[in-house]
């Protein structure tokens, strides 16, 4: 029934004249951005045809937001392109979309071929504003239908080419339905942008806030120092971070405090935060919410949350990523696809009216993923006796050594304990003997130092012998991570795993 | 996606040992309460087949809320029985819905032919705990889906014969989520049912609340003594009631104070709330944000609401029945149709995944009401700039006179306004020069006294002469209600027409 169209309407109905989206000096009404997404809709229907692919290359702004909200408004899909992402790999995404038109605001020279890759290129600035401020206007939603598809979001992550993820008007809908179970947003809320909105966990708020009438402050990027202004001097009341954001913001806000009294919540995900990370933050922020998130793009992104972890921040529990969240069913399945009982790890798999349609033009790889309904994610984990998830690990991720399965997650959350651990990464090797061996890549903390043997000997103390990393290479540079901050692991593993292949062939 | 078996579902793996129903002496957890659901469902298995109508004829209670949540998800469908209602109208509801299974709280001695109607009566006490107890448990949800009716629940309230409003799963699961984006419910927060649950709005929040793990305490009807002591020992958070149940609890608690503290949000609906009575209200419930809200049970049942009227009890927008609730789409329409611009007031329609399928076995009811998925509600408003709605009258209670439209609430809030009002009703009666009069029925705060000429002199300080009651009625009894609180004013209209139309032929 609904479509991206349905928040925008009522927004405009209700709060045409309050503030909806503060980015930098521009401040853009309820009135406005409704206004504005009309025109956009109307440039499309003179630029494209209903279904048609619309790529974004850009850095956060009220533009994207406005692309966001406007392309599947007006029956086109959105394919949001990563940035981080060298030349190559962001052609293959246009090449895959079919995309007709790049919305971006990357000069030309930067493009390299991608501009022959489409039959138009709007840049987003003074371009982009001829189009959208002088044209007619289109009606939102006019023929579009809640199972088409909204948008084509790339993931690839830590595995495998990208492929894009069909996801439904009724997905993004039926996920805002299930967010608002969890942060409880109101027309009061100021909701801090500051992921890249290319991932879904830098675009999962907005539907969800038009629709309550509630602000959003767009940072074009994470960058801690200007996170906290903008949360001091816009009042921001609820923003979402990766690991690595929330680490920075702890730091700099300990080191330089800022008045973010108004902040009231901070959700995290994507990454698992480790106790020591979850104590850091809180101590940072004491009087804020800390909300646990996990999912995936394929869910929409939201499958499970928890709330108020900032309360058991001492108890084992806070590791959960917390339980299905309301409209999220969620099972742990053995290999063969049977239940798995409290207790015991196995694949977690989701069903939903938030998971996606499958992937664009990839049947088999959809029949892999998408069975009976039920998502399978590949991730690995097990359910407490009250349904709380705790992911041991991506399924690929997973080492087992001499027979046994090491879950690299629960030797990594040992190596943060210790104080000069900034950022770790553990993961399989070859071993000639065992199979696998375990080897932990380290960056300190600045200012830290240790040996690798002192980390063997902290790990010692937590660790059954075959967990024990048996290499620790403590790095110069930070791990390398995906545009989502997840850390590529696959990178990390790739030059081991390549030789042992020439050894074997 | 999504039926009646999917909160169960989630309630029972998340938080099983936590209470879930409070109903006396009676403390049910969520587990205990999804294994009677099952067992409920085994009994139904045994009874009827799938699609088949089980009729509930009762008090508030833990079973009326099993027998809401387990009849949907095994597949058959509820029928909820109006408690207020005489003999014939129930037999009319139980043919017209061809119930097989009546399931009941009043002996045998008091069903008259009712029993005959049906194969099987099931007292709510032993027999129904035997059956629930002791036989097989049936899986919950199995073969429903989102887009099967879950009830019938039977409607006729102020106008004509009752119709049997086919709400799907999907309607109620809908509804559910559109009402947290207002009342915001966690898992801390106790709802206490007072209102019938007969009626949508003694039950509209059984899904969110299980869904959320929230507590619900059950009143076995409304009175507002028990009522204050339930929120007080219980610490209910947040609670429903028409006007008159507000008005009771106000008076109560000035005269004999409870603990109300945990109270954080009082809704109310079904009829208009004078700006006198709100007052009245916040002052003796001065920390609980007030919340109106609209409906009917045709929109299953969230048309619009309005949250913190506390805020602004001295406006004159403290009088709107809020804003379209978020997920829910509102028009107002001239009679050809049109969408009227705001300040003019034509009839409330309403779309969204919400709308009832149609009415039961009558399609031609339902073609008048439901047309292009917009339900067209019979009630006459207006909007303000901010999509704020503004109820004037049933389209069946403006009064017409002298080719004048008076709206009847108009008067009544003008006679609300006197000390000495405690309720009134102002309709119109066939009058030879004017084709309508106004008349007024009036029922007097205890311990006051006023005349017919002083009330119209009051009004006379407010309105145009022809909305001034031309006959006032001072009343030694209450005003005729229906089951949901709403004034029958049918029935203090119909001696006048009756008498009329007698003249006629």
């Amino acid at each position: 029934m609904h479509t991206f169209a349905d928040p925008l309407h009522r927004a405009e109905r209700c709060f045409a004249g309050r503030e909806a989206v503060v980015d930098g000096d521009v401040r853009l009404s309820f009135g406005a951005l409704v206004d504005r997404c009309r025109g956009l809709a109307g440039a499309l229907a003179a630029l494209t045809d209903p279904g048609d692919r619309v790529a974004v290359l850009a850095a956060n702004s009220h533009r994207y937001l406005e692309l966001y909200c406007a392309v599947p408004a007006a029956g086109r899909l959105i394919v949001p392109l990563n940035t981080r992402h060298a030349l190559p790999e962001i052609e293959y995404a246009l090449a895959d979309s079919g995309a007709r038109v790049l919305f971006t605001d990357r000069p030309a020279s930067e493009l390299g071929d991608l501009s022959a890759r489409v039959e138009r290129v709007v840049q987003l600035g003074e371009d982009y504003e001829s189009l959208v401020g002088a044209g007619p206007r289109a009606q939102l939603g006019a023929g579009v239908s809640e199972d088409d598809v909204a948008g084509l979001f790339y993931t690839g992550g830590t595995t495998g080419a990208a492929k894009g993820v069909m996801a439904t008007h009724r997905n993004k809908i039926a996920d805002g339905f299930h967010l608002q179970s969890s942060v409880r947003l109101g027309e009061d809320d100021t909701w801090q942008i500051m992921g890249p909105m290319f991932h879904a966990s830098g675009t999962f708020n907005i539907l969800l806030c038009i629709w309550l009438g509630a602000r959003q402050v767009i940072l074009p990027g994470f960058e801690a120092e200007s996170a906290l202004d903008a949360m001091e001097t816009e009042g921001s009341t609820i923003t979402f971070g990766v690991p690595a954001m929330l680490s920075a913001l702890a730091d700099t806000q300990q080191a330089r405090p800022r008045d973010v009294s108004r902040l009231r919540l901070l959700g995290f995900g994507a990454a698992p935060a480790s106790t020591a990370l979850l104590r850091r933050t809180h101590a940072a922020l004491p009087h804020v919410e800390l909300v646990s998130m996990y999912g995936a793009t394929e869910m929409g992104p939201m499958g499970t949350t928890i709330e108020h972890l900032e309360r058991f921040i001492d108890d084992p529990r806070a590791r959960t990523a917390g339980r299905p969240i309301v409209g999220v069913d969620l099972r742990i399945l053995d290999e063969d696809g049977r239940e798995l009982p409290p207790g015991e790890p196995g694949e977690v798999v989701v069903r939903g009216p938030n998971v996606m349609r499958g992937y664009w033009n990839k049947p088999a790889q959809t029949a892999e993923v998408l069975r009976d309904g039920w998502y399978h994610s590949g991730d690995v984990g097990y359910l407490d006796d009250d349904a709380c998830l705790y992911l041991v690990d991506r399924k690929k991720d997973m080492i087992i050594s001499g027979g046994e399965n090491v879950y690299s997650t629960e030797v990594e959350e040992i190596l943060y304990q210790h104080p000069a651990v900034a950022e770790c990464a553990v993961f399989g090797v070859p071993d000639d003997r065992w199979g696998e061996s375990v080897r932990a890549a380290i960056v300190l903390r600045e200012g830290s130092e240790v040996t690798p043997a002192e980390l063997e000997a902290h790990c010692r103390e937590y660790l059954g012998g075959y967990k024990i990393p048996r290499q620790i290479e403590v790095r110069q540079t930070p791990l390398p991570r995906s545009g989502a901050g997840k850390i590529l692991k696959r990178e990390l593993r790739a030059p081991f795993w390549d030789e042992a292949e020439r050894q074997i062939h």
